[in-house]
This record gives structure tokens, C-alpha cells and sequence, in this order.
């Protein structure tokens, strides 16, 4: 049986439904608003509000320290031609990324030749570059397919040194980098190692995270708001779910590494009954029993209200800032580190590790739960860490409060004052029923929001013009996004500092984590305790691409720049 | 810090839209088109292409089989009045639920009264009803959190009489049952035991499993589309990933119990690498070995192609319908169904377990890898049965195809001809990194797609004309769903038959299974050659709301069905 009109092949009506949706460039990036026609901004220098350079970024960076140092506004350009400019992805895919090449396409015209680089920096060192010529079939899609993309890092002089034989190769004007704060950081050095052959280098702030902002400049990295509006429909979903079945308390974990952005950007639009911020945890420095405690007693407070259900959102990466789990993981790297402990089948670890461990952290080990203790002796990697995405930290909240909620029913008295006895039986009847959920894979490669279309079609339009103007070793944004749009560009060396990591000095760009002053954060916990008790649970449903509700940005990024409403408004 | 204007709570400007989208009805509902004024249909006799009622069925209904048994279709009614008139929820939620209120409150009008019943049969044994006078805040909106929902089943005489004594307290004239084949199993006993009080009750069909299927009269359950179109994005974002960061294998599992219409339609929508369908599976007998071979071939097959990814989707019952693990199965739950066993911690149970299992047994218990055989051995409902929903069966196949890769990679000759030496290269290299997922909650309480908006109003326009009529014992259908719609009624003692469930007969709705020769299934099948070996992955993309893309239905209905396309047509 043959099923013609119903689908066909790799294009759903979704998906050419997305591909004939407007663009929204902004007004500078049109020569003449009248003939449509595209030229590049020129960026010209603003007085730069940051610090000025220590002597270390300018030792590190000898060549792009000496470069004029502002943050960069934008005028009209004029036409470049005969410019070869290439492109790649770097890291994990976020919404957009397609539309960046687009708007490359567009603003180098026909008379500048794009190439694009196949599976990110490894495809860079293997010089395996193809001229794009048609960019209709990518127009507003998810996903980083049409390249590919890597997580290789350019760092040996050896490496450099092919980079430096391939943009000699394809005579390579400029390089335009795709990536988080990591590959920007790695921008910033290709660009100091390729600025004498001319060749410029400019980032492009991509991450779901959210980790890469540098206010007001640029206010959210891409692919975060398609990120967060596919989780908080999902969790909106859930959310609906727990009073309508009345039995279940969902945990969900997030993705987003270190930082919380994710969870709290989806708690704002969500309204769940318990978030964890991974940022205020560390601050108050409080232990994984009194964070448990609580949550347990948060819990049974919604059992007496007859509430038997709830969902609570997680960080990927909460575990890292539980003071007394992060000193605990500290020592577990340090004595699995050891070539001995290594070389132990995994059921041998166990007694070689209690045997090893502080009294502090001895004592930390042995009140997890089980399957997170046999969790954190599994093998680690080539640094002897262990991944925290390996950590099921879903399932030490649940194992954790479980216990707790069990311990607090036992005796009731000793934890709540003034129950009634309408209490006291409600507590007594109440099943804990958790269920887990993850949430990461399905937000990175979706069709990109209009938001995020529209900004990364901008900033394409942006590094193109950067690229071809010859900044090298910054990074394009879009700032003013309630007002219209302004395209920015920062020097890359302005956002790098000095790090420990694996006990030696690294020049990175710092990642921007959940600051506790930040008006996101303090909107979040200014509502949270009415979430906690009521259910004010929020849905704001699937993405729309037509109409009213497609115009919206992340409620954090309207907050934290101040925007009167989160409707967004970027070009013509 | 306030933060008005850009959220608030229990009303995202997403539920404020659906709450405005047109419902839909059907032109058959309107006593007069001009005046919008809107009246019961009255479903008039049609001649029934079924077996007559077989003598078991007759005896068990003695009243209900006596009444006309057509297949029902629709002419004008007169508008009722005085009748009171109860509605509940049972089972899982579904999208659209609340809309069949709002088509009850609509036909029902003012001049009769419709009760809600809270919390599901629970609710009606308890009588907790409350009267709807206003349903402007549920109209279109997810969930089943106006009334709750639950499972239990009133089958005892203690429980026929508590509803009643309710039914004669609130003088109800007649019952809806929104839920799925066991639902609509106890609304037909309802509807038996409560003749004589002239209290009708009526069915109708809720299950995102879409297991409640009567063609072409019921050509689905209403949930299924929603939670079909929530996972199928999903999925799709997911297929977008693999091609971008090009180095994993997601294995998914789809809710939807014992069928594996859920998996099927998804797989039409998104074209994935890899689909399970439970209902193939058992009818080919393969056993879990001959299936895991070919699966390890297929990901390997890919990996000669340079294709290091893909996904797997993978039915949530699929377990049960592979015979030697089913086999296997039931062996263990009657050995572990014994009070001897049962008394065993969880730790001695392997031992005891090997030694009570068949030769058979034994062998496709010990093959099973470590971790299912640990679940296997979980404790078991009040039956002695293991729920299925327990066995992570998405690791069963992950855990069982990384061995078999192993296996074939270390002798790949013996399971492929013809390899070049380029494809020995490219399978010696592959490291085969599988991540899995488990879709299933998210999917339940999302906000109906127009779809499931427009066909819960004209279910519950239905439903609420079928109970004024006096109908009883009938569950509440609309067909032709291409051309505008029709609506039907069909008696469910003709959908109702012996099974043998725990060693009796009971007598239950027969399950909608996967048939292998319809033409949803015919579909798939002629493809998903195509869609293993290329990228053919298409992404459906986000439930839109307005616009052409809002007026889908499942592509599997408009298959089977017959249609020329899958836009739906329904009302005026």
C-alpha cells in the first residue's frame, strides 16, 4: 500500500511551514529599507565599562590585548567582496544554530564565498570544508545537522599549526565560531595564533545552559529559550498531571551542567511546587540533610492540605553545590584517582573507599542512599572525575526524602508544631509515590522558538559583518531585544580570567551562573512559597509560531534587563 | 521586587488563547443554524453488522441485551428538560476531558442539571458531586484536575448500592463515564444494575493508549492524538540530535501499556531508525535473541554507512509479547507468587529463582542481563504479578544489544557477507553509546490538540444527548471524521466479551490491539526499510494552534480510516 500526501521524506508540513516564516532582521543590516537590499554594520568604538586588562590576559593574549577594547555599537557599513569566511559548530546543539548560517548567507551575499566546516573544531583540523550555496532548506530548522558538530578543544601548537595550514589552504579571511563559553574561549586563542595571517575569528554565543551572558550586552546565549519552553511545556504538562491523578510527586531533573538558569527560567513559567537553584544552595551553605529536611517537611505540609502530590525541579548539577556531597566528591576523586583504587572491581570499592575517607566524609558516604553510593564508585574519567551527569541526583533527592519523609511520619511532634489532629491523620495515611524524569536531549535539536530564530538570524547577520570588517577575537549579541534589536560585538579578552582547574592556571571566559540578586531570582523567590502550598501551577503550553504568543522571550532575560513585558521585538 | 505583567498565577497567556479557539461542534447539534441555538441529537436505529449476542454476554446482561442493539446514527431532537445529570473521570487523565464538560453544560443547557463527581468512581461510592454552573475557565484546557480521577472499579454489590443510594439522592436521571475499555466495561454493569431506577449511563471513550478503537465508528480514543503529537515532537527533536552530535543511540519508551498503537503512530509521524511493535513481534514468535541479533545488525549496518546514531522506539508492554521472556514471566510470577518465595529477601530470591525455573526457563533468565534480571525479582502486586510498567524494558534492549554488538564486532564475518575492508574498519571503530528515555506523563495532561478539543465537545454534545434520550449502556462515538462528522452511539454489550483474566472469566471490552494487516501497520512496514538505513527522520514539530497545521488528525486514523489526507474536518 502506498501513502502518498499524507508525508513525505524529511519534510513535514512543520517543517516547510517553518521555512516560510519571516526573519526579522534588524533595521541596521538593510543598506536601503526601501530596495531591502543587506549590507554589513561597520561596529564602531563605545567607551568599554569593564575593568581594565590584568597582566596576565595580556601576556596570554599579546596581540588582541593591544586591539581597541569597547564595546562595540553598530552604523552602517559597505559592501566587502571576494572574502572567504568559514563556519563551524562547536559542543552540544542548541535551537538555531541553522539560522546563524542563514544569516552569514545573507549579509556576505553573493559576492563573498561561505564555506562550512563538517562536525565542528575536528573537521577545522582536517580541512574538511564545503562551499554553502543554498541555505533555503535550513531557513528556521533545529537542529546543528546541517554541519555536524564536535567537542574537540584546539589547544596544542601542533593543532594550530594544521588550522594555520588550512585557512592558508582555502585562503580564509575570517572564521566564524559557533559555541559555548568553552569554544569562545578557544576562539580567543585561534584568534590571537591566525592574526597574522589576517585571518579574523568571531564567536557566536550558543549554549541552552544560559551560562554565557554578559549583561546588557548580551543578555541570553541561543537555543536557551527554545530549551526552556520545551521543558516547561513538558512540565506544565505534569503539573496538570498531579491534580488530575492526586497520587504522585514527580522529580525532575534538568539539564543545564553547573548552572541553574534552566531550572529557574522553567520554575518562572511554571510556577512547580519546589525548585532547587544550585547558586543559593552553595551560598547558604547547607547540608544535604537540612536541604532534605526541609523538602521533606515542604512534602507533608502539602499531605495535610490534602495535596498527596507535587513536582520538584533539579538542577543537573546541584550536586556540586551541596557543601558537604561537593567535599564528599572532592575525596572520592582524590582516593579513586589512585592507580590502586582504579585497579578494584567495582564491588571491591566500596570498603577500600570507607576505609580511605575522612570522618567528615565517611560520614557523608554512609547516609546516601545505596544506588547512589554504588553510583559514585563507578569508574571515572581520564582525570579521575566522575561525571555529575552520571549522577542520578533525581534519585538521591527521592531516595533522601523518602527516608526523611518516613522518619518525620514516625514522629510527627519532634518536626511540626501545633497539629491538629486532622493533621496528625492526614500525616499518618500519606503515601510518598515519586516518580523521576530527565529532561535534556529533546530541548537541544527542536525547531528553534521565534525568539531564538529571529535572534540567531541577527546574529549571523552580526558576525558576518564583524568577520568581514576584520574584528577579530570577539563575540557578537543582540541587545535592546524589547526595542528593536542593537547588534554588539565584545572583545573576547574583556570576558577571559584566570581559573584553578586541575591544579594549573586556565584563561577562560568566566560561565555565568544564577546570581541571588538578580531580579530572575529574586521574582522566583519572592513567589516560591505560595508555589510550595498552593497550586498555582502554570502551563504555558507548546511553542507557537503564529500569532501573539510566538513574540515572547525568556521571562529571565526580561526581568534581568528590566523589559516591561517579555514580548520581544527584534527587526523592521 | 513585583513583577507584573509578565506572568500570573493558574492563567499563562497560553491558556488564556485556548480558552478563545472555536469549538467546533457539529452541524447536527444545532436545533437552527441561524440562531446558534443548540439541542440533543436523537440517535435513531441503524441496522448492527456484528454477531448477534452470545448466550454468556445475554446472561450476564439480561436487561441491557434486550434493549435495540443498532449501531446508532443521528437526526434532530427536541430539547429536554428537569434531568439531573452526573459526570466522572476514571482512570488515567487524557486531553480533552474537560471539554466533554463543556459539551455536557452546553447540550444540557439550563434547564437541567449536570453534577460533577469528584475524584473519580471513588467519588460517586462516596457521593462527593457538586453541582457545574460555570465551565468558561476549562473550556479547551489540559488535565483532569477539574473533577480528579481514579481507578477504582465498582464491581461488588456493597458498591451497586452505595451508587444507588446516590443516584436516588440526587435523583440523577443519568451517569458519564469518561474512561477506557475497563471504564466503559464498568459503565455497561453500571448501566445493567441500575435499570430499574431509570438511571442511564453512558460511555465515553478516553485512553492515550488508543487501545479503544471500533471501526469505523470509533475510530479512536480521545487523548490519543494529543499525547501522540507531545511524544512525536519529542522524538522528533531527538532524531534532529542524532545527525548533529552524531555519536548516540536513544532508546525510547513510549507509554501505552499492552498496544503499541502509541509507537506506531509516532513512528509515521517522525520516521525514526527503529520501531518495536509488540503486536509483529508476537505474531512472528521470535524470541528475544533472533530480535536483539537483528537489532545489533541494524545499528551496525548503520555504522559501515558512517551513521554512528539513531533511535530506537520501543512500546511500553513490548515485554509481555516476546514469547520466551513472556514464557519466562510466567513462570516467575507463579514461583514467586508462592508464599515461600515471597518470604525470601530480595537478595536469596536469584538462587531460589534458578532453581524452580524450567530448563527453558532457566536458560532465558540467566541470558537476560544482570539488571533485568534484578527487577525481575522485585516484589509483586496483590495478584503476584510483576507490573510491567516496572521492567525497564528500553535497558533490557539497550543492555542486550551492547553484549550482541560486542559479539558481532568481535567476529563480524559470521554474522554479515560480502564485508569490505572499509566496512571491518568502520566496525571495529564503533563504539556503540546508547542513552534511553521513557515518554509517558508528559503526554497525559498537555492541552488537547484542536483535535482532541474539537472531538471531546462533540463527544460530551453526544454523550449528553445519548443520557436525556434514555440510551443506556451505550458509549458515545464520532465518525467520518474527514467530512464534518457524524455521531454515533454504539450499545456496548456488542463490544463486550469472555476473557480469561487470573484463572476466571470475566467479561471485559476487548482490547484494540495492532492489527497486522491494517493500513497504518501496512504503512510502516513499507518504510521503515528506508528509514533504518537513511536519515529520513521528520519533525513534526510543536502542537500549533491556529493555522493549517492545527486541523491534524493521527495520520494512523486518517490511514485506517480511509481518508484521503490527515486534516480533519469536523462542525460547521
Amino acid at each position: 500500500m502506498t501513502t502518498p500526501a499524507l508525508y513525505d521524506t524529511q519534510n513535514s508540513p512543520f517543517e516547510r511551514m517553518l521555512r516560510e516564516l519571516p526573519l526579522q532582521p534588524l533595521s541596521v543590516f538593510f543598506s536601503d529599507k526601501a530596495s531591502l537590499e543587506m549590507a554589513p554594520v561597520q561596529f564602531s568604538e563605545v567607551l568599554f565599562h569593564g575593568d581594565p586588562l590584568s597582566a596576565d590576559i595580556q601576556a596570554t593574549f599579546p596581540v588582541l590585548s593591544h586591539q581597541h577594547r569597547g564595546i562595540l555599537g553598530s552604523r552602517k557599513g559597505t559592501p566587502v567582496t571576494g572574502k572567504n569566511i568559514a563556519v563551524f559548530f562547536s559542543g552540544g546543539p542548541a535551537a538555531g544554530g541553522h539560522n546563524v548560517i542563514v544569516g552569514l548567507k545573507d549579509i556576505l551575499g553573493d559576492h563573498n564565498r561561505l564555506y562550512g566546516v563538517k562536525a565542528g573544531p575536528k573537521g577545522l583540523l582536517a580541512g574538511d570544508l564545503f562551499e554553502i550555496t543554498d541555505v533555503s532548506g535550513i531557513r528556521n530548522t533545529g537542529g546543528f545537522d546541517f554541519l555536524g558538530s564536535d567537542r574537540t578543544k584546539i589547544t596544542t601548537s601542533e593543532q594550530f599549526e594544521k588550522v594555520r595550514h588550512w585557512v592558508s589552504h582555502y585562503k580564509l579571511d575570517g572564521i566564524v565560531v559557533v559555541g559555548g563559553d568553552d569554544s569562545n574561549t578557544n576562539a580567543a586563542f585561534l584568534a590571537e595564533k591566525l592574526s597574522d595571517l589576517k585571518c579574523t575569528v568571531v564567536g557566536v554565543p550558543k549554549t541552552i545552559d544560559g551560562d554565557l551572558q554578559v549583561w546588557p550586552w548580551v543578555p541570553i546565549s541561543f537555543g536557551f529559550d527554545t530549551a526552556t519552553r520545551i521543558y516547561a511545556e513538558l512540565v506544565g504538562n505534569i503539573l496538570k498531571d498531579t491534580p488530575s491523578s492526586r497520587k504522585y510527586w514527580h522529580f525532575i531533573k534538568l539539564m543545564g551542567r553547573s548552572a541553574s538558569h534552566i531550572a529557574l527560567e522553567v520554575a518562572l513559567q511554571t510556577q512547580p511546587t519546589m525548585t532547587l537553584i544550585s547558586e543559593e544552595i552553595a551560598a547558604r551553605a547547607h547540608s544535604l540533610d537540612i536541604i532534605v529536611t526541609d523538602m521533606a517537611k515542604g512534602v507533608l505540609r502539602r499531605a495535610m492540605l490534602g495535596h498527596a502530590y507535587g513536582v520538584v525541579l533539579v538542577p543537573e548539577g546541584v550536586i556540586e553545590f551541596i557543601p558537604d556531597v561537593a567535599g564528599l566528591m572532592g575525596e572520592l576523586n582524590e582516593i579513586m584517582g589512585d592507580s590502586e583504587a582504579q585497579a578494584l572491581v567495582v564491588g571491591a570499592r566500596h570498603a577500600y573507599v570507607v576505609g580511605h575517607l575522612s570522618a567528615d566524609g565517611k560520614q557523608a558516604f554512609l547516609s546516601l542512599p545505596e544506588v547512589i553510593q554504588t553510583k559514585l564508585l563507578m569508574d571515572r574519567d581520564s582525570h579521575g572525575n566522575l561525571q555529575v551527569s552520571q549522577i542520578p541526583s533525581e534519585l538521591l533527592f527521592v531516595e533522601s526524602i523518602a527516608a526523611k519523609v518516613h522518619v518525620i511520619q514516625t514522629n510527627p511532634r519532634a518536626f511540626f508544631s501545633d497539629l491538629s489532629e486532622k493533621d496528625l491523620a492526614a500525616l499518618a495515611k500519606f503515601l510518598f509515590t515519586p516518580l523521576t524524569h530527565f529532561f535534556g536531549y529533546e530541548g537541544r535539536c527542536g525547531a528553534p522558538s521565534r525568539f531564538d530564530a529571529a535572534y540567531t538570524y541577527n546574529l549571523g547577520l552580526a558576525a558576518g559583518s564583524a568577520v568581514v570588517q576584520g574584528l577579530t577575537g570577539h563575540m557578537v549579541g543582540i541587545t535592546d531585544m524589547a526595542t528593536g534589536g542593537r547588534a554588539v560585538a565584545l572583545p573576547l579578552t574583556g570576558l577571559i580570567h584566570a581559573e584553578r582547574r586541575h591544579g594549573k592556571t586556565s584563561y577562560v571566559i568566566k560561565k555565568a551562573l544564577v546570581t541571588l540578586d538578580s531580579p530572575a531570582f529574586q521574582s522566583f523567590a519572592a513567589h516560591r512559597d505560595a508555589w510550595a502550598l498552593g497550586d498555582c501551577f502554570s502551563s504555558p503550553g507548546p511553542r507557537q509560531y503564529t500569532g501573539p504568543l510566538s513574540q515572547l522571550m525568556p521571562l529571565s532575560v526580561a526581568l534581568n534587563q528590566g523589559y516591561a513585558s517579555s514580548v520581544y521585538h527584534l527587526g523592521v
